[in-house]
């Protein structure tokens, strides 16, 4: 059973006020409910169609076709950890909640160590970043933090993708880092793009005609990281 | 001026029924207008808010936020070419209308020669679909195909990604092919995977464990496309 209230509670999380007050986000389907479970995230209650039925079901589904099983799960209290030997990105305003969750996927097959988002990133507890994840939330580090002073204090290399980089193929990247992924339409800001120390660019084919002018931010991001672990895929 | 008629029409194009019927489909936003004007397909009408004023802007519009300019264009009559010598995506299935448009979009960065799609691959005209291939629409060659006919007709080679893949770094990738691309959630269907001739699969990293269990199929596309041109750059 399920009552009135709860269904209201439910569909208030889908505001960020909600979750922000509450400290509650919400994952929906059989896959993400069990990553949930098995992760170190606390699952506050579950619910499934068997239970509450589907009327229910789809009240509380932000799904156009509700899932079986719907979860609220406590946003985790993690203490900041600054990037140190290992590879990092840097989000400077991803506002798209399928590029972020798309992003965290990528971070998750690539092993990212960890990965910091500015303030005006979307929210990770967004449903459609959370669901488009697949379960890297509960896997990959997130912090949110002002991208200028992260990298600006970080000793090791800052890279990011400009369309005056050099090509990627040609540089010899190094296994720890910060990778800086800018904004979907204006790409690194000025203050970020200030504390880039080395500025990277994907060569189109054939090199001197791109098609388009750009490649989406989670897709640049795929292959930058897939070229930096292909790089050194034998030195750890 | 727009009468309340035309505003129905453009309205009924939101659906795939009367874009098939009219053979025409929607283009909204500046760049997406002038990329059309520019190409070489048949603009049948262009529409701008300070003609038509903002409110009717808002009701044909099926962004959140309406554009500037709106335009009705032709569907092309484009002969079906089969591939020969050159780089080609095979597309098996891609079902949501974002990673269609972003894999035009990967294929336009990335030269590739022609985009072929199975008959339950999203349709090219949904509207989100082309909104989402940023202008890439109006210059990949795009045929809806059998792909296992075509792949088994095909005198190359044909490539696709499977979790029990050769690791693509490790193997020598040809300048021309096929690449299969499979269904978001099932992969390669099992009629298409007879016909491919080389397995490959992008490592994850450490090579031991993925995090997450596969990659979103536009940025398997991307890393694996990528893979082919950075191999094969210097050979044309």
């Amino acid at each position: 059973m399920i009552t009135a209230a709860e269904i209201k509670f439910i569909k208030s999380l889908s505001q960020k006020k909600f979750r922000d007050s509450e400290g509650l986000f919400v994952v929906e389907g059989e896959k993400m409910v069990q990553e949930a479970l098995k992760s170190g995230f606390e699952v506050e209650k579950v619910y499934r169609k068997e239970e509450i039925g589907e009327a229910a079901m789809a009240r509380i589904s932000a799904l156009s076709s509700p899932s079986p099983v719907l979860a609220l799960v406590k946003k985790p209290d993690v203490p900041f950890r600054a990037p140190s030997d290992g590879l990092y990105l840097a989000l400077d305003g991803i506002r798209d909640p399928g590029n972020l969750g798309t992003i965290l996927r990528i971070a998750d097959w690539f092993g990212i160590d960890a990965v910091y988002a500015s303030e005006d990133t979307v929210e990770l507890y967004n449903p459609k970043v959370v669901q488009s994840t697949m379960g890297a939330i509960f896997r990959i580090p997130f912090y949110t933090a002002n991208i200028p002073s992260l990298c600006s204090s970080y000793p090791g290399k800052v890279y990011g993708t400009f369309l005056d980089g050099e090509n990627m193929y040609r540089k010899e990247l190094s296994a720890s880092g910060i990778i800086v992924i800018g904004n979907e339409a204006n790409g690194i800001s000025a203050n970020t793009a200030a504390c880039v120390t080395d500025r990277l660019f994907i060569p189109p084919f054939p090199a001197d005609d791109p098609g388009s002018e750009s490649l989406n931010a989670a897709v640049a991001t795929a292959i930058t990281v897939a070229e930096f672990r292909r790089q050194n895929c034998r030195k750890r």
